[in-house]
């Protein structure tokens, strides 16, 4: 174990031990939660689906007018770096675009910041614990807080505002569950702290296609599930309907697929994974070692 | 001008250049935006209102439930001593509370942070330009986004969820405006980027009672208005009752009461600041001189 080994950034062109690495205090980055980010996995010393990460990186950095004077090449580059330096085979890696500090003392204007880029990894984070996932888990529905709108902050640039689901992860905590998932405010299912949710009834798999992430593990999922033969789905999912699946679980680049055994007072296939939720979280981590997929870190 | 005096921090009991003052980029606060804080302004060398400002602060503390292990005396002594090392006589000052970096590794629970309090101060911020305000300022309605609601996140919680307005910022100075406002859900005008909004209908002065933060200087200018004989109307402004004002104006720690002369296409009060906002404004000013909400500060 090397210092790097418990995590590592790029910050500025220099990789540093992931305790050092830091944002100024008025970087807008923090003081307008005005980030935008992504985590690709590593997995057997390679990056997983990182052409897709990278898409949905740059079409965050876009979308919210940001420029981070680096291309998908020199990203890559940096994340490669950065990882090899750490030694880390299995790893969770955020990349990270800040709005930046004022350049202009007292402005006002989001224009006159200069936006940065900077990255950190860590030891892969399971958003539920292996142990825990493999007997399936359990969400509490948030009560007190609704998913912030679409067209408030959308969802599918992937961001810091996590305020709802902090809300709903107290409660979710205060009544003995694991982690929760939240409503919008048309009663439609949505997503939770760093997963999208899929519903199963009978062979038909359903997924919410708005105010949420556009997941990668969500569409790795998808494609799965297609080539298992099932149909997906990809709509408005009312609690209503929710309740009456057959099989619940969770998509995260932080452990695949999670088998969900209960929803506040509701029980799913009959409290254990189902047969469909276990299937593609098997072959979920089989698709994590296929060469189309991998990107080979070169460790130094 | 010392070193400190373009800007100080108080970080774990240290005072340091603000340029030095930074949070890990695990923190909660930055990757959760998991933060509440707030601004007091620093006016002839004393805080204005000072206790206001605490019990906003620690109540906001409160609801989201973090314990930063300092209590009001305490706080008032930290920015005290940060703003005297900094011998900035007029200063925008901010004390935060941030939930703080995970103790242990790979939870995903808040109740596992460990939350801290820091505090930065700056010269004074006025969030329009004083000559600008003096001629009354420009406002856009964001078209794109509407206000996070209040059941998603609270805004009565002074956090840094700012997506909505930064992209009503872009809208707004893409359209030539100073500044944004945006609408609730129902078609509400809420409040914009750092300031409360009030519209004047002949001696009745209406803000928002809901879905905006409860702003230190919106009730200011309430007991203000009332001294002076208005009628004020803390209830929901419909956007079209607002283009009906007589006046319009903001209200903020940055600058007091900012006259409005344009919103949208709309003109107000024939294009120059009305009687009661130039009035409003300049008795905010001579408030802020006054020995009741003053909490002098002993420079060394």
């Amino acid at each position: 174990m090397t210092e790097l080994s418990h995590g590592a950034a790029w910050m500025g062109g220099r990789i540093i031990p992931i305790s050092e690495a830091s944002i100024g205090v008025t970087d807008w980055g923090l003081t307008h939660s005005d980030i935008t980010y992504d985590v690709v996995p590593v997995w057997g010393g390679a990056f997983f689906r990182l052409p897709d990460y990278l898409d949905r990186f740059f079409a965050s950095v876009a979308a919210v007018r940001m420029n981070i004077l680096m291309d998908r090449q020199e990203v890559h580059a940096a994340l490669e770096e950065m990882v090899a330096a750490s030694g880390l085979q299995a790893a969770y890696v955020a990349m990270v675009a800040a709005r930046g500090p004022n350049t202009v003392p007292g402005s006002r204007d989001p224009r006159d910041c200069s936006n940065h880029f900077y990255a950190w990894c860590v030891p892969y984070v399971h958003i539920v614990k292996p142990e825990q996932a493999e007997k399936g888990t359990s969400v509490w529905i948030a009560k007190s807080v609704r998913r912030i709108p679409k067209d408030s902050v959308d969802p599918r640039a992937k961001n810091y505002h996590w305020g709802d689901f902090t809300s709903g992860l107290f409660e979710a905590k205060q009544e003995g569950f694991e982690t929760t998932a939240l409503l919008d405010h048309q009663g439609n299912v949505t997503e939770g702290p760093g997963f999208n949710i899929f519903a199963l009834f009978g062979d038909r798999l359903v997924t919410a296609d708005q105010g949420v992430l556009q997941g990668i593990t969500r569409k790795t999922v998808i494609e799965i599930a297609r080539s298992k033969g099932l149909t997906v789905e990809e709509r408005p999912l009312p609690f209503d309907e929710f309740l009456q699946a057959d099989e619940v679980f969770l998509s995260s680049s932080g452990g695949g697929v999670i088998p969900v055994v209960r929803v506040d007072a509701h029980s799913f296939s009959n409290g254990a994974p189902g047969p469909v939720a276990r299937s593609l979280r098997s072959t979920y981590f089989e698709w994590l070692e296929e060469p189309r997929f991998r990107s080979p870190i070169q460790y130094g």
